[in-house]
């Protein structure tokens, strides 16, 4: 047994100097589709100051929290979040168990086609449809139906996945973060239930690492088999000032980095700073039509304000330019 | 780098085959204070089945998911829950700023030192004792009270500190269940913020893997410094039903292993069951009058009704007697 012991501490020495070795030349190539300048600059940086043991900046590895939003900063959300695409096919899905939708707004506009008549009638629609079509089931119910649907449904611009519709350069600096002993959340507005059946594949971040708005759950015994009915209530809204909550609530430690893309995402991001040490804050900013979609403060989805610009740069917050700091927006090489 | 590669490719090797050695000898040396028989043989049983490759019975690390109550499952819970008496060092404490306490209840009885009578008021005392001593103030100060009270509060029968009242069977358990890559969470009626200060140093177990009841908090921005302020609202609680509520909220995943020892405890285990593969239910009987606390269906602390046993004896839950199948209590070789 000491010989094996004294083997096994031989092989985590000599491991961790390859490991250290790899660790630098890692930063050179783990992120090929961010352009060489400021802002990839300050993302090594910061990696390399809070990895560095003996740095002043050093952060134990329990403590390297680092949390994203998801609509807008890890996959696209023109012309509408992706979510209310899924919502409305099932709404399309549900219409002949519910005939009295063709008179009722906003379901009658919707099964028209008219998805602009349908969202006039502002967050109150919203949530009529989300309840309508994200409750009334049990968790495992739901969980297959939006596997099913991500599985197969397209964008109706670009006709991809909308899983292919996730950023190159994040799935990248995801990675890298991991590689550096970083645990990765999503901290997004969207449906945690929505999410969790296909974070992992996609990002690598398992559903205990997914937090996000919700409706109430309830445990039932049914016909002796023990279920969460999800309840057509409101449990918690995760925008704004709801994501240093949620961020308290799961999380229970401060990130020391965050990454986001619009108002939804500015306490987040305050919170994130206003702990001590090294921090990290980041926005994405989409100014780029040609390859994906420009919009900024006039933008209904993913608002970036003038305001929110204004205290990125005060706070000195990294502001990522698509067009600029990005080779490539999606998957597979293409642009 | 290709003969790097290879070198660390070899040692991957030479690693698992020491590691897989070592995990079979591990079986009957990690779990000293256990005595052998049947309830240690359930455990090491369930966790060789599901952690062996190839086996009907194989479950991937991502999903090897185990949950524990605290009290009276982790450390103790006797003669009431130990968040109470953190409550009533406060109620003491706050006094002072309080001078209304003096002729109001629950207070009044609290400072006069007769708990029984202020607890008379029931649920409804209780939560007033605990929202008057956990609210108002922000997240960060009340983890810096619980720090303080957990390192210096003495337990008033035993005269130990409370993190010195785990179990330490439970201790080997978790160690046990961590080296065969199940990832542990707590899930407990007790409140979130009150274990989170100390888990991961008692437990192994951090912040993020915490779940527990809690009360609302609101994100505010206080002299130019983002806090969360702590307010005087339930927002959830961890118990019965709510326990796969929260399992559900937090985790995203059904669990493959439950450990219980209450009443508060059974829909949990049910949950836990309800999935597919191999499943472990395990609960904590007191027992052990002599070297903990004898109580059960009587006990308004952590009652175990004959209801409750009745259903562990149905479905095949293993019942752990703490007097004849655990060698030692708590830590440190004392008994």
């Amino acid at each position: 047994m000491a010989i094996k012991r004294f083997i096994l501490t031989l092989l985590i020495v000599v491991w961790s100097l390859i490991f250290a070795d790899l660790t630098v030349s890692q930063a050179a190539e783990a992120l090929p589709s961010w352009k060489d300048g400021q802002a990839k600059q300050s993302i090594v940086s910061f990696v390399a100051k809070v990895t560095k043991a003996g740095s002043p900046d050093f952060v134990p590895t329990a403590e390297r929290i680092a949390v994203f939003d998801n609509d807008g900063t890890l996959w696209s959300e023109q012309p509408m979040y992706f979510q209310l695409f899924f919502a409305l096919d099932r709404v399309k899905a549900l219409a002949p168990q519910h005939p009295e939708w063709k008179t009722q707004e906003p379901f009658a506009s919707l099964l028209k086609g008219d998805v602009k008549a349908a969202l006039a009638g502002g967050e109150k629609a919203i949530i009529e449809i989300v309840m309508a079509t994200h409750a009334g089931n049990t968790t495992e119910e739901f969980e297959r139906i939006v596997k099913d649907w991500i599985a197969t449904a397209k964008h109706p611009k670009t006709g991809k996945l909308y899983t292919e519709m996730v950023f190159q350069p994040m799935l990248e600096l995801l990675t890298y973060l991991r590689a550096n002993d970083f645990k990765t959340f999503i901290v997004s507005g969207g449906g945690i239930e929505f999410m969790r059946p296909w974070t992992e594949q996609v990002y690598g971040i398992p559903p205990e690492q997914v937090v996000g708005s919700s409706i109430q759950t309830k445990y039932e015994v049914v016909d002796g088999k023990p279920v969460l009915m999800r309840l057509a209530k409101l449990n918690f809204i995760d925008d704004k000032d709801g994501k240093p909550v949620g961020i308290n609530q799961h999380i229970g430690r401060r990130p020391i980095a965050a990454f986001g893309n619009s108002d939804g995402d500015q306490q987040m991001l305050e919170w994130t700073q206003a702990g001590s040490g090294a921090r990290f804050m980041m926005l994405v900013h989409h100014d780029d039509a040609k390859r994906e979609w420009a919009y900024g403060p006039k933008s209904h989805v993913g608002t970036f304000s003038d305001a929110l610009m204004a205290e990125a740069r005060k706070s000195g917050w990294t502001v990522i330019s698509m067009k600029d700091d990005w080779k490539a927006i999606y998957p597979s090489g293409k642009k």
